[in-house]
């Protein structure tokens, strides 16, 4: 099956928006083995939307329009398609007292213009939409399925799980496509790409993609077929790649982030951390607490940025700044060892560097950051580690990439300890 | 005039990547005056390609098409395009001399794929690319003209300006739209919407664009028409929508973050700040490091998660979070003051709420926030504000607002310190 997909609104021909449900909806499409042949995003113009619309549904099985259902005299999305297809407009009476309801539940009242969307084109099937006015509508052509839906996002994802997936469940039959992401952190992708090369000929280049962000690799295994053997081939893709990355494998999961990977292991070992910053200003802090519940496991941070606070809340001694400047291994580890006495944590993770695009030299260029992981192994006793990396890019990728850095530091002692 | 944009890719047809080429293309036409009909996303299909080139070339006088202009087989868009409109592809040694001497410059060896950039549709106009290897082509059609860009976004935005732009200034003449965005910070979009409603009436809605996200409303004003008199009407706007947007406003510039400003303000009077963060667990010192060259106004922060740390790092009193808890004025006020005792800084900023999703109770529900900002008026006294906020939303949401009610807290005071 191939699908094409059409956006309406002209707000998604400005400067500002994007068709951003075209994304969720492929990754429908996709899992059910529907090709995706075009998108297209048309203003809210009548007669455009009505020629888009009977262009695509002569040139594909599955057509999916998203927008232009909604009360206001530029929602024209039923009009077109009914004109697209000489089908009439017919006054549904019993989705009016839907949408009247729903009104007298949120104890408003229902405006004049919302009986439009009680319109239903002639011999389409209304698909009730419980967090919105309007339903959504399909029409059964000879050739071509035609789903309307509305543009509100959380509308149409909830109609995407209530209609739209067991609709195309019912036709792909068991065969769909089904993917895993494992994600790795601080690794080039060039890196990636070489350790995984062995999967690329054992399964196949195209059912391995690599995307890389900074500091951020996610490699996606993909895997179609009937039900079972496409779940025993994604499983033994799975360990072969989480294999060949070994300890660089972060997460076997798309959603999580490495803050949420390093959460879990440190409330696994019932430890805790706290964060001594320089450069970073403060973002590791702000991605540890992303997650709830963080105040478990972290209990607080530094943010240093003048060597006085250095001196003064983490007993950097002077002689170390003098001796070493700020950004060096003596004053990240002093920096380390500090936060974790300022706060009684187990652990303490320490950053300092120059973020640019000021304060670089020769002996020490933007982008020269120094980091220290210190453990407590007792009252008086410090297992402290040093690493120095020099990253690339601007400010903003400067620092991002140094938290991915700490976390990984961290990340890895922790699964070590782990082992 | 009208445009169509058409982007080439497989890659934009799947769950991971946007057309987000056309924002910046969109942005480049309506300054021009030109009137965007559609945006079509295609695949690597030659056939795909020559027919959404063909259709569209009918309906628009501009056409721009991105990508597909690669070195590898699959990039299909030169030859889908000399056959869309029955023309030849010839081979131009200058272009592969020029590819070559790029190569050359890179102490790199030009891959023979490389040749097939070389091509040229018959009859069009070569653009030179110094950002890349592919040339662009423009092709001149009897009613629409039409431009062939690479995809890579740095090499497309140096020719949207290098070469887009001046053929549309001389068609577009003087005439043309232009625009200012006046930002503000924690009004409710309905509120903006109400201050600024006299100049709806004065100089008529559609010139007029309020865009909304978590904490931050965007006013952008348009006007078009001759230099001149475009000019002073987008002044004689801007001067209106600021008058009625008062204090709120804390920026005429589209680029402008609230950090931005602060931090300007800050440099402005030779001040220097600190910041005592609970839920917002660090996010504030990360958004004031944002800035570069902070480090001269910015002294450091400390995020004390714990009660403990707030009590050792920022002298908040036993007694003080025993009696009122920790997310209260009190405990706000008190950390604030700490923050500038510890750092030495004039001002000093606290928050302390209760992000959720746990932790929330009827009295103190989640998204409860105090905020405080400490101003050192002499060694023993303070002047030292407070507010209080209900922030909707989840984790993220609460967190981002509560740092931009933050900043806001701070802007305001200078400003006012500076009238």
């Amino acid at each position: 099956m191939r699908a094409i997909i059409i956006a309406v609104g002209t707000e998604l021909l400005g400067t500002d928006r994007l068709d951003t449900n075209s994304l969720r909806l492929t990754e429908t499409l996709l899992r059910h083995g529907v090709e995706l042949r075009r998108k297209v995003v048309v203003g809210d113009s009548e007669s455009e939307i009505a020629a888009q619309i009977r262009l695509a549904a002569a040139e594909c099985e599955v057509l999916l329009v998203t927008g232009g259902l909604g009360p206001t005299a530029d929602d024209v999305t039923r009009e077109a398609t009914a004109a697209a297809f000489g089908r009439g407009l017919i006054f549904d009476e019993s989705i009016l007292k839907v949408i009247e309801e729903r009104f007298t539940r949120m104890h408003r009242k229902m405006a004049a213009v919302n009986r439009r969307q009680a319109f239903v084109i002639g011999g389409a099937t209304v698909i009730p939409n419980p967090r919105g006015t309007a339903p959504a509508l399909r029409l059964e052509l000879e050739a071509c399925t035609v789903f309307l839906f509305p543009g509100v996002p959380h509308e149409l994802f909830g109609l995407i799980k209530s209609d739209l997936e067991p609709w195309l469940r019912e036709r792909a039959g068991e065969v769909a496509l089904e993917s895993v992401t494992l994600r790795v952190a601080c690794v080039p992708e060039a890196d990636v790409e070489e350790q995984i090369a062995p999967a690329y000929a054992e399964f196949g280049r195209e059912t391995i993609t690599v995307l890389a962000s900074p500091g951020d690799v996610r490699v996606r295994l993909s895997a179609s077929g009937r039900d079972e053997e496409r779940a025993a081939r994604l499983k033994s893709m799975t360990d072969r790649v989480a294999g060949l990355l070994g300890e660089a494998l972060y997460s076997r999961r798309e959603e999580d982030d490495l803050e949420t990977v390093v959460g879990a292991l440190l409330r696994g070992f019932g430890a805790t951390v706290s964060t001594a910053e320089s450069c970073t200003g403060g973002w590791i802090a702000q991605r540890l607490t992303r997650i709830a519940g963080s105040s478990d496991y972290f209990l607080g941070g530094a943010v240093t940025y003048s060597n006085r606070l250095k001196e003064e809340l983490l007993d950097v001694s002077c002689e170390l700044l003098e001796e070493h400047g700020a950004v060096s291994e003596p004053v990240a580890r002093a920096m380390a060892e500090g936060v974790c006495r300022l706060t009684g944590s187990d652990f303490g993770i320490s950053v300092t560097g120059i973020a640019g695009p000021g304060g670089g030299s020769e002996a020490k260029p933007v982008g020269t950051v120094h980091f220290a992981l210190a453990h407590r192994e007792s009252a008086v006793s410090w297992a402290t580690v040093h690493r120095q990396v020099t990253v690339p890019g601007d400010r903003e990728r400067v620092r991002f990439f140094s938290s991915q850095v700490a976390l990984e530091l961290l990340r890895r002692h922790l699964r070590r300890a782990a082992a």
